[in-house]
């Protein structure tokens, strides 16, 4: 699709791209995108039950407490499906309020498939009129970047987007991604969104995930953020170990195109929208400064 | 869990491990797995609807036609999914009616995520009593072999299995499989599961997906399936283009550790579970010869 030009919307108007819809909600609330992340341990501290009502109620008091307040929310897909079909139904819900209260979601299910099953999960995450379509969903690209390409296709076709696994901070990941030294696995990633990007300012629809503390693989690796016009998710802030310095010494020349992700340490502060505002404020905060 | 040992089932009894109970059945069955894929175009031809009891109706019928006659049937989750929670449902009912013929199922959901995230997706398809579990599910390592481990272990604890994408045929693949040349991730992951199995025989129960029209890229990249002593799923026989007799010639040396896999062109001869069945006996034939 032509940059600039509107995708069909759930209400049968038009949609703009999802790089540019994301562009402008961080411009007006700052980049941070918080995790709905309902694991056992968080509904137990928020006296709720282990099960999808609880999940249910976790979530909506998330969208509730972050609509008009934040960027972007991510669902964790991983906690609603451990629920089954109900989970599922929940994360419907969810992302159905997320659409009312003009939230942007990031579903993270980290799909990734091809050909024809590569276009269902494109068609449940990205498809107007889909019980599960967000503005946005993870995926995972062990197939190959170009197995992704029913996705891909689906996102520009309905002002949607994706976000693909690139370099993470997970100790195991380097046994896949930085496989090839100067021309690692991570970087054929990150330069393949990027031809999908072109030159998109700030960024396009084709995000990229990039653990918060890569430390010096960035570099290392030769990968070039900057280059990909790529949205790029970084979670690891807070409670996985990363502060906003260390975000601003790691990716302080793509800034503009950073999105960090922050969920436990947000989350703890629940059960109370307030707390989960203020929560969310205070990283604001830190990242403004 | 020691070899031989016996985990807890749905019913509060033993569950032998999984590998134990896949050889057992290709024993009696022969080693062909049928793949439940309710596409769109397969929904038309059986003159279903393209929704939630369309797909159960279709996934329900595979089941009753197949229990008996073959060791493994393979529901494709994307193409449950593709209908919301309500498609959900469907797996969940085509699991249970898998358990209850005692037909070994698994679950094509290709999850990969790290840490507790990747705990819960083991919870979701691994865990007695999840509304989903089946007895195998398959996983993607893009974030690194070791990630999985939450899911392996409570395959190990439960005799579930998984199988984990190693080398696929389809061409996007390369660009992430191959790279490394003599030290490939492929290779790496191959490893990796061979690591998990010991030298169970005739495998363990963790396994790889390896395509079944990888040609000489196995050779190429210096992968010895044989010691990885892992039960190889190898998708894309009939309507994919490989024959029995390609598989025999790729996977002569293993092949008592191959589970050919077919979906449409066994499925393509619904929606009568007679066609059906001897479709799948047509094909059971073709790999006995």
């Amino acid at each position: 699709m032509a940059p600039g030009s509107r995708a069909p919307g759930h209400d049968g108007g038009t949609r703009d791209p999802f790089g540019t819809r994301l562009a402008r909600a961080m411009a007006e609330h700052g980049p941070l995108c918080v995790g709905i992340d309902p694991h056992p341990g968080l509904l137990a501290d928020w006296s709720l039950p282990d099960d999808a009502s609880g999940v249910e109620r976790f979530a909506l008091t998330v969208v509730e407490a972050m609509a008009g307040r934040v960027a972007m929310v991510k669902p964790q897909v991983a906690l609603f499906e451990r629920h089954g079909s109900a989970g599922i139904a929940a994360l419907e819900r969810t992302l159905a309020a997320c659409a009312e209260a003009s939230l942007l979601s990031l579903a993270d299910a980290k799909r990734g498939d091809i050909g024809s099953t590569m276009a269902a999960y494109a068609d449940a995450w990205l498809a107007d009129g889909s019980p599960l379509a967000a503005d946005a969903v993870t995926l995972s690209p062990y197939l190959g970047f170009g197995s992704l390409r029913p996705a891909l296709d689906a996102a520009a076709r309905t002002g949607r987007g994706v976000f693909v696994l690139g370099l993470t901070s997970n100790p195991e990941g380097a046994g896949v991604q930085h496989v090839g030294g100067a021309a690692s696995v991570a970087r054929s990633i990150v330069e393949a969104a990027g031809a999908e990007n072109g030159d998109a300012t700030p960024f396009g629809s084709t995000g990229l995930v990039i653990g918060a503390t890569v430390g010096p693989a960035l570099r290392d690796l030769g990968i070039d953020l900057a280059a990909s016009h790529a949205p790029i998710l970084a979670p690891g802030l807070g409670a996985q170990g990363a502060t906003a310095a260390d975000l601003r010494a790691a990716f302080g020349p793509v800034w503009d195109q950073l999105v960090p992700t922050s969920s436990r340490d947000i989350l703890r502060h629940g059960p109370t929208e307030r707390s989960l505002r203020d929560a969310a404020a205070r990283v604001q905060g830190d990242l403004r400064s």
